[in-house]
Order: structure tokens, then C-alpha cells, then sequence
């Protein structure tokens, strides 16, 4: 009964019109402009259309989910920062002063804190979103991060909130993340879904240095040789070596995509999130924006995977949904292109 | 006398203190992420804080100008558009309805629209600023673009821009321009000033076919010899093969640098306005952020002549100050998270 929402959710995502694209285009060729100019601007405009359904669609409000859990592996030396850091940053996130709060009011989006893993008893802290899963993941170099129930379960808590925010009138979701250590559960992701190498797409996380590098690669390939994740079963691999946060952006990216809301995916985890979506169900990629080109090596590997271009390259590693906000703000400039510039015709100027 | 003011522009523009930098980057290294994790927004903070000299520098009027000019050499077919289209899009950016119009009001900032050389009477139309050098220059292909003294005019009239505007409290600058065929004068300045081949650093401009384009190569390389330029002679330079509106971007990037007011250089034209004020007093590139990396397959050589990184890469090719608008937003991303980010002892969040 659990995995019925999950799998009505999947059943509901379908391709995007072409045709939606193709005359949001003929429109962006009337615009004031050499056809073409705007570039990708252009291209966020024709695919906002085409995801809405909406010849005029409005982005009004927007939402960036930040996920929150903690993860076993981080005792195995994987992270320069300790474990306590995951709720710290939760009750900073929730006084306005992380990155996160910083970029999403310059973007004008709203940040949603959801503790969906964190290994620490919040007591129904206001202004938290309280949808724990697990008290943090099981450490995945000793068995899997997950059962199966809880990586459903996590991926069932995104969905409802994209349809619980969908219903509130929500027209543009961001994902962003916070776990200390969850750059290791992303690159192991990564591995198995991409086929590549551990080392090909592992990074340095918050900082480490060569040995901690390789120790942590060491530390994944022993994750996955122990726990035995295959590529084509997404949930498992979400079970044997993700984490909580990487399976509720999977189900933001999944619950968005069957409402038709665009979803800006942010860096390096919360794409290992949108790639196990993507493996239950690979239209949504046709929702998903790519907000930008991470610092950490696996992320290009798995863009390419997804079909995604990324668009800033700002040498970003941070995480929290900051390049989802970002991003945001490119997203919305194509649309106002598209809305608001006049045409040859209304502005009496000549063709080429 | 005419040459005075260039003079001690010149003259005022020193490099930015690179202690000043170090200082803002160790306030953002105090604050709630892993060092250097905001990457290239760190880098827009401590420019400019090292750019105004202030330890919390502010953004709130930001102001674009986008400098129209014609060029006698449209008639050598090396455009799509015919001639006109500048005076028509001069009254497209006073309705408020082309790109720049758009994505200013997106980013916050007034656009300026000047006229510096369009071949039109506009008889004191309201809105347009009449700082006209010339009635369009003349076609490059017969002879010098401009006289000597009308190069030193246009660059002169940027510098009192900068000036004026900078005595009204503006605090950043962004340039733009509208003119009929000024990819040719741009790609011909490039190719003086960085010693490639002018087939190297021509592009398609508003989106010429292969046949325009080779003409183009052509018409460039013809102007190049009939005229003489030599890349010791910036000011020589701009007059020989240029034009109006680049030397007004030329000027306002000078004027700008010498009151320490920071200027986002748009794209292949404004960036070639850049690379004469850059000839002409090397430090200002200082005080120049490269908005975006154009469509235009010289502009990536210009700006590693200037030492500057663009900051966006979305496939534009529209200019009017557009990338300028756009890459605004990133920057002042930049400062607010320098401003308003918590530090790890005010948010209690423990170190690495």
C-alpha cells in the first residue's frame, strides 16, 4: 500500500508536448531580437510553457525544499566537519543565516526545512518541517543505509510535499540538501547508476585532503561491494548505499513531474536524488532544470545522464539548494523574455 | 584641452589593494560553510570590496548604459538587419520593450540610453540622452571610422557619464550598445588588439550564413588595410577601425575605474570598448567584471587578453547591456552573501 502513491506518481509522469515548445518558440521568434540571441533564455522560456501547459505561465511562488539527515558513514572520516554540524545548520537555516536563506531571498523563494533524517530529536521545533524517516542512515561500509520500507518512505515524503505545495498554488520547486557526509552515499549513487569508476566520480566534499580522498573512495567501494546495489533497481540502490535526503529530492523531483511543476535540481547530491528518479521514471527529466556545474567531479557524469546542460558554473560545492536559487533567477529572466518584450510588429521594428 | 580630462582619468585609475581583498575573503571564510564553497561569489564579494574600498559595499542603484551608434559599414552587407533598425530600436528601448528593457527591470537596474553616433535626428526626444559624436561613422572600408578627435570624444563622453552618475550615488555600472553592424568594427578591434587572424575572432553577429560571413572576414580585413591600425595606438585604434558607442563603453569603463565604481562589461561589442580602455590604462581591468561568454568566437580572446573570467555562459548573442543585467544578479549574490551570511560563532555551528 505504501509504494501505491509511488507508484500512481510515476505512472502519472509523461513526456512534455513538443508542440508546446515548438510555439513557445514561434513566439520568442517575434520578440525584438535576432532569432536566437537569447540564447538559453530562450530555451528556459519554451520549456516552462511546454512543462506547465500554460502559453503564459507564472512563477510566483517558488519553494526550495532543503533535506535534511545524517549519515552513518560519516564515522568512517568521509567529511572534514563532525556530525553535530547537520543539526547545527538545521537551527541556522532556521534563523535566516545560512547561504541558503541569503540566496533564496535574493531569488525571492521561500526555503522549506524538512527533517527528513537527522539523527537528533528536534521536539517539533518550530518552523520544521518534521517528516522523519530514520534517525539518521545505518553506515554503509557495515550493511545497507536503508530498508527498502524507509527508502520508500522517503521518497513518499517528497511526493507529498510537492502535492501538498502543488495544491498550495506552488508554481517552481528548488531542491537543496544538508547531511553531513552525504557527499559520499551521492558519489557511490553516482558509481552504480553512471557504470563509472568510484574514483571518476568521487570529490572532496567540504574540503578533504588526498589521504581523506582516498579514504573515501576506499570507503565506497566497500560500500557497494558489501551491500551489492544494481543499476536497475533504483530503490534499492537508494536502500543499500543513499540516504534519506537523497531519496525525499527523488520524490520532489518525481511529485513535481506528475503535477507539471518545474523543479531546479541544485548540485551534486540533490542530482543523485533526481537520478534515481529518473531510473523510476525517466520523463522526468523533461521537468528538471540543472541549476548549475558543480565543483565535485561525479556531478557532470551524472548530468549527462540525466540529458541536463547545468546553467551557472560558478565553481559552487556548498550544497542547501543555493545554486537552485541561483538558478531560479536565470529560469525567471527566459520567462520574462518571453512575456514581457515587445515584437517586431508591436514595436515597428524592421525584420532581417 | 579636449584630451585634459582623458589625461587625468588616466591617470587616477591605480590598482585595486589587494590587502583589502584578503581581509573580505577572511570574513567570508568566518562564515556557516566550508571554505571557498560559494566559489566564484566569494570571488564578486572581495572585488568589490577591494573595487570601492569599503568594507560593506552597497548595490542599490545600479544603472545601464547602452550606447547606440551607426556604421557606414552595414552598407558592405555584413549585417542581416538594415540600418534603420538602430533608430527603431533606440525608440524600442524608451517604450521599455526590448531584452534590455526586460531583464534590467529583472535585475533591479535603470537603464541609460544614449546616443552617440546613431545617423538619425531624434530631435530632443524625451528619455534619450543626445551625447551624439557623429551622425554614424563612416565605412571603414573608404577610410578611417572616425577622426582622431571624435574618438577622443566619445571616449569623453563616457568618462563624464561615469562621473555624472557616480556624483548621483550610482554604484555600479553596466555597459550595453545598439548598433547595425557593430560585431564588424568590434571583430576588427579584436583582431588589432589581440593579434589573431581576423577569421579567428568574426563571428556571425545577428546570424549571418557562411557566404555573409566570408564577405565580413573580408570587409575586415580590407578596413584593417587600408586604415592602418596599430595596436600601440589604442586611441588610434578606436578612430581607424571602430566606433562611437565602443568608445563610449571605452570611456565609461576609464571614468568608472578612476572612482573606483565597479562596471559589468556585457558581451563581444562592450568587451571590445573594454580592450581600448584596458590599452589605454591596463588597471582597469581591476574594476571590470565580463558578464557572460558570448556566442561571438572572439570574445573568449579579448576577455584572456583582459584577464577576465565571464560569469555567465548562456549561449547570448543579443547585447544592449543584457548579459550585463543578468550577471548583475550573480554579483550582488556575491555581496549578500558576504553581508548576511551568519559567521560559525554567531550561529553556533562548529568548525572543520
Amino acid at each position: 500500500m505504501m509504494e501505491s502513491i509511488l507508484n500512481r506518481t510515476l505512472a502519472a509522469i509523461v513526456p512534455v508536448d513538443q508542440v508546446l515548445e515548438a510555439k513557445a518558440q514561434a513566439r520568442l521568434d517575434r520578440l525584438t531580437k535576432p532569432l536566437g540571441s537569447l540564447g538559453r533564455l530562450e530555451e528556459f522560456a519554451r520549456r516552462l510553457v511546454a512543462i506547465t501547459e500554460n502559453s503564459s505561465p507564472v512563477l510566483d511562488k517558488k519553494v526550495i525544499f532543503t533535506f535534511a539527515g545524517d549519515h552513518g558513514v560519516a564515522d568512517e572520516g568521509v567529511s572534514l566537519f563532525p556530525k553535530e554540524v547537520t543539526r547545527q545548520m538545521v537551527m541556522n537555516f532556521l534563523a535566516g543565516g545560512a547561504g541558503i536563506n541569503v540566496l533564496a531571498r535574493h531569488a525571492n523563494a521561500e526555503v522549506v526545512v524538512v527533517d527528513i533524517g537527522v539523527d537528533y530529536d528536534f521536539n517539533g521545533l518550530a518552523g520544521l518541517l518534521d517528516k522523519k524517516v530514520v534517525r539518521g542512515t545505518k553506515n554503509i561500509v557495515r550493511g545497507p543505509a536503508l530498508t527498502r520500507k524507509e527508502a520508500v518512505r522517503c521518497i513518499k515524503v517528497g511526493i507529498e510535499l510537492a502535492n501538498e505545495y502543488g495544491a498550495k498554488g506552488c508554481t517552481m520547486f528548488g531542491t537543496g540538501e544538508m547531511g553531513i557526509g552525504n557527499t559520499t552515499p551521492a558519489s557511490a549513487i553516482a558509481a552504480v547508476l553512471t557504470g563509472r569508476p568510484v574514483s571518476e566520480v568521487t570529490g572532496r566534499g567540504t574540503g578533504i585532503n588526498n589521504a581523506a580522498w582516498e579514504n573515501k573512495v576506499r570507503v565506497i567501494e566497500i560500500a557497494i561491494e558489501k551491500n551489492g546495489p544494481v543499476r536497475n533497481d533504483p530503490l534499492g540502490v537508494l536502500a543499500k548505499i543513499g540516504g534519506a535526503e537523497i531519496g525525499g529530492i527523488a520524490g520532489l523531483c518525481l511529485g513535481a513531474a506528475a503535477r507539471r511543476i518545474p523543479v531546479v535540481v541544485d548540485g551534486f547530491i540533490s542530482t543523485a536524488g533526481a537520478l534515481i528518479a529518473h531510473r523510476l521514471a525517466p520523463w522526468v527529466s523533461d521537468y528538471l532544470f540543472a541549476a548549475h556545474n558543480s565543483v565535485e567531479i561525479g556531478h557532470g557524469h551524472m548530468l549527462a545522464s540525466l540529458g541536463l546542460k547545468p546553467i551557472l558554473d560558478l565553481d559552487l560545492r556548498l550544497g542547501e539548494g543555493t545554486g537552485a536559487a541561483l538558478a531560479m533567477l536565470m529560469i525567471e529572466a527566459g520567462l520574462k523574455i518571453y512575456k514581457e518584450m515587445a515584437t517586431f510588429d508591436e514595436a515597428k521594428v524592421s525584420k532581417a
